[in-house]
């Protein structure tokens, strides 16, 4: 089958793939469409050191015609940390196109059935590409108690940066977003403040929650800085390599700081349904499978949107 | 009067300081003895900054005869900060011994009237000294839900390690203190497994909550390693200057990290009222403010328990 493979290295479009055939549990499905993320971006350039089939966010379609997307952790079920209700850090799991299992930009894609969430007609293959990072945006809900009143600061304006703001906006919280480019503040929407980057050390310890989504080194250095004694920090994106940073200020202001990553589909799915996150604002641009290359590059430049990777739009 | 300066690079005995002076709402107190934290030994070598009479661990006398202690920060009540319910993080504080605000290594010191806690007859000079340290150590039981059945390593064998080691025991959580020293490990008593640091690669991400009591470097990377997933790293010492650190895994593994530093004195206070805890093993020697200088030399040893100076012991 057709597919974008990733050597280690580098990307290439090979038509030679092998189709996956589905072990006990797991599912075929055909790919629908695919989005590509920052993390595919470093996977392609070998940072991860994944080799396989890229691709963690998509639509698929089971042979019996329903639409489905995937959570991405592959969990074992069985050892201590799945047992104790924690499979998304199962340590023997695979993961989607990032860790140990061939991902979506693909033709064909193989899936634990449990992984499996069914997308409702209200959401169009377009938009449902965005259930997997709106999931993650959704896992700080579940982290902290957002409400009316509180003071929240999104750093970042990319497309994680924009899926964290509009979420919080759900709880009541104030939120603000705090980015480099005008264009992409632009996309926050009336009911979110925005903030330039200069602007940051005027609002030093302003905000109960601050939420790292830049994907820099200098995000939590500038996110320790905004946040008032005793508020929280999350870490929504990771940092290859190692940080060289103060943490006295940690213990003295009594800051709390959590790592947050993948998170709950059926919040997403809820949100897409209802128009509570209208993503479509993030779409950049639309490829085929065969134009997957110039994709990545698309998807790799400053500032791009989301980049979308139709695969079998006719099977819709 | 009398009184152990630091003049921002080292420190000297002096009886040329001039008696204190209260202010509006504080009170001039006879000092009866005072404690050596590793703090004071960081101030002595003017790591940071201050200038004046060192000592924030006490116990004074009022000029009615009441035994008092006192919490270190003098907030200044009137702030957004200090109406929010923080004082402890006002950003006009002094700190007693520490920041801007003379200690208690002196015949007298003056503190705001608030901050006065009395001393029940059933604790002496010798183990009131450690009412600041314990409440620090309780700081944990606000910050966290410490529970019967919690796995928690403390991370270093020195005085702050076994004073939280004791406090997260009074909870009913499995403790162990994993530390380089056999003799301070000895410590512990029965109820707390010890572990030498070498064995702490064995425990990798053993423990739901890890508390960092090295004032090392190293110490936060090795919590971090003890820690599973969804798990709590407790930074309990600040350590100066800048670290290098991977921050990736706080991500991956969903890790959150609390900052934690000044606590409550009416629990220390309870606890050793009820022998909940009980800190004389911890002290390791006594000097008179005369040797004041001699006792800092014999803090500053290796593995050092805390050292006392009794100022005016004879007016107990
Ligand atoms: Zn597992
Ligand atoms: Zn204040």
């Amino acid at each position: 089958m057709k597919g974008l493979y990733c050597d280690g290295s580098s990307i290439r479009l090979r038509d030679d793939l092998p189709t996956p055939i589905p072990g006990p549990g797991e599912v075929l499905l055909r790919v629908r469409i695919a989005g590509i993320c920052d993390t595919d971006i470093q996977l392609a350039k070998g940072y991860l050191g994944f080799q396989g089939v890229l691709g963690h966010e998509f639509v698929g379609q089971t042979n019996t015609g329903r639409r489905v997307t995937a959570e991405i952790n592959n969990a074992c079920h069985v050892c201590p940390v799945c047992l104790d209700g924690r499979p998304g850090h199962c340590p023997h799991r695979t993961v989607l196109g990032i860790v140990g299992h061939d991902g979506a930009m693909a033709e064909q894609v193989v899936v634990p059935q449990v992984n499996l969430h069914e997308i409702p007609d209200e959401i169009d293959d377009r938009e449902a590409v965005f259930i997997e990072p709106l999931a993650a945006a959704f896992r700080i809900t579940e982290q902290l108690d957002l409400h009316p009143g509180l003071k929240m600061a999104i750093l970042g304006d990319g497309k994680l940066g924009m899926l964290c703001a509009w979420v919080a906006r759900t709880t009541g919280a104030q939120v603000s977003v705090i980015g480099k480019h005008a264009s992409k503040l632009a996309l926050a929407g009336e009911a979110i403040t925005t903030h330039r980057l200069e602007e940051a050390s005027t609002l030093a310890k302003r905000f109960d929650v601050v939420v790292d989504c830049t994907g820099s080194h200098s995000g939590f250095p500038t996110a320790l800085g905004l946040v008032r004694p005793c508020g929280t920090v999350v870490l929504k994106t990771t940092v290859a390599g190692t940080y060289t940073v103060n943490l006295a200020g940690i213990v003295i202001d009594e800051v709390r700081v959590i790592g947050s990553r993948c998170g709950p589909f059926p919040k997403a799915i809820a949100a897409l349904v209802n128009r509570q996150v209208n993503v479509r604002p993030l779409i950049g641009g639309e490829f085929t499978l065969d134009q997957a290359e110039s994709a990545f590059r698309a998807a790799s430049e400053k500032g791009a949107r989301k980049i979308l990777i139709q695969v079998a739009p006719e099977s819709a």
